[in-house]
């Protein structure tokens, strides 16, 4: 068993940091059912990967190091790591031209459900996902985690959003809560669709270039829906009419 | 400041343990905005609070303890302790006569998902969740954190789910993810709709009782859906039929 360096430990811990991310090109991937997932469907971003059981993971050339289970405790961020774990270059994924849906996000906080709504749009073949700076880096450990590999399947890009939405030629809905039953959506592609963060929602300034709002009700008594129950309801709804036109 | 006994510190950490809960039909609900929240909605059902800061609580007739931080440490079972914590009895929660959905939970696993679930039931009206006995305790403290209230006005029973199924004069519908991209539901009220366990779906016994599938059609590559979104999707799609009546 070839034993891992301080300073590689220190490399991989340093890349928990975004800022570290994202000089380094590079983001960490941990577990062996991810591993083995990212080993079959997306093979050309991994440069390396150590594991304790290498038997375990998918045939593959890529290099890999067999450590302890000690050392991977080292290098992981999980309570309890899971044999395997991967350093990954950051992927270059393109967006089809013409796409029906990009999904806006505004400020979206929470690791979970920023990997829940990458999985979300992956599901639906929402593949452009444009992100306001505040939002919570895609290659987070937790994001990356809860993922579940769409990372590799959906163009992430952080930026400004209000000359994004000042400039698109497409409809810009914005997704709102409402106590109001009478109405769902009504919405046309190709369109942007903007949700907004967990506790303030969609900012005042982006909200006034929206085309329209697309507004799910409110029936019963809780105070709001979780961020990622509500996109995957608006994608769901923007797709149910996609596929049979009504 | 009053001080806090030996005693009664591992009684609320013993409240971590489902059967203890069960024992002692008690439950912990942490954090100043959910106390808050309790206090103004629920006050019913807390018998007593522990907080740092008493002043930032809502006024009311319930026994307010002020501990130190290094109590409420103590106590608290979430990393970053914020303030106050509840001790409240399990709520009775009465479900409405003829009401047009009941949802059947197939052994959801994970904590997240079971507040997420709870609170989407919430929103939309969906006052009654029926839970394999191998579905998390919904009294669970990483439940209560992200269910957000809603616990309060669901009603959830634990049982065995093959009687319950066979027994009902309810449709009965099984969801389903499917690549198909040919249709997406179709419902009628009154009905149970069955949400499967994270990686296993439905169980076949159940399946089995289904009168129907509802189908989130799959269009990317997403290998799956998170449960608590797929749950969204369903509710939001079966609410929007008993809305607009089409």
């Amino acid at each position: 068993m070839s034993s891992i360096t301080k300073n590689e430990i220190q490399y991989i811990r340093s890349l928990q940091e975004r800022k570290v991310r994202e000089e380094q090109n590079c983001f960490v991937v941990e577990g062996i059912k991810m591993v083995n997932e990212l080993i079959d469907r997306h093979s050309e971003w991994i440069e390396r990967i150590y594991c304790t059981e290498p038997s375990e993971l998918s045939k593959s050339q890529i290099a890999v190091q067999q450590i302890s289970s000690a050392n991977l405790s080292r290098i992981s961020s999980l309570r309890n790591p899971n044999k395997a774990l991967a350093i990954v270059r950051r992927p270059i994924v393109q967006s089809k031209e013409n796409n029906s849906l990009v999904l806006v996000l505004d400020g979206i906080q929470d690791p979970g459900n920023m990997g829940t709504i990458l999985r979300t749009a992956d599901w639906f073949g929402v593949d452009q996902l444009i992100c306001s700076l505040e939002t919570v880096d895609c290659f987070n450990p937790k994001v990356v985690q809860s993922s579940m590999g769409s990372l590799f399947r959906v163009n992430v890009t952080y930026t400004a959003l209000l000359p994004v939405l000042q400039q698109t030629p497409r409809k810009v809905y914005a997704t709102t809560l409402s106590e109001q039953e009478n109405h769902f959506f009504s919405m046309q592609s190709p369109a942007m669709i903007i949700i907004g963060n967990e506790g303030n929602g969609i900012s005042n300034e982006l909200l006034k270039q929206a085309t329209g709002m697309v507004t799910i009700p409110r029936i019963g008594q809780a105070e709001s829906l979780n961020a990622g129950v509500a996109t995957g309801i608006v994608l769901a709804e923007f797709m149910r009419k996609s596929i049979i036109k009504n």
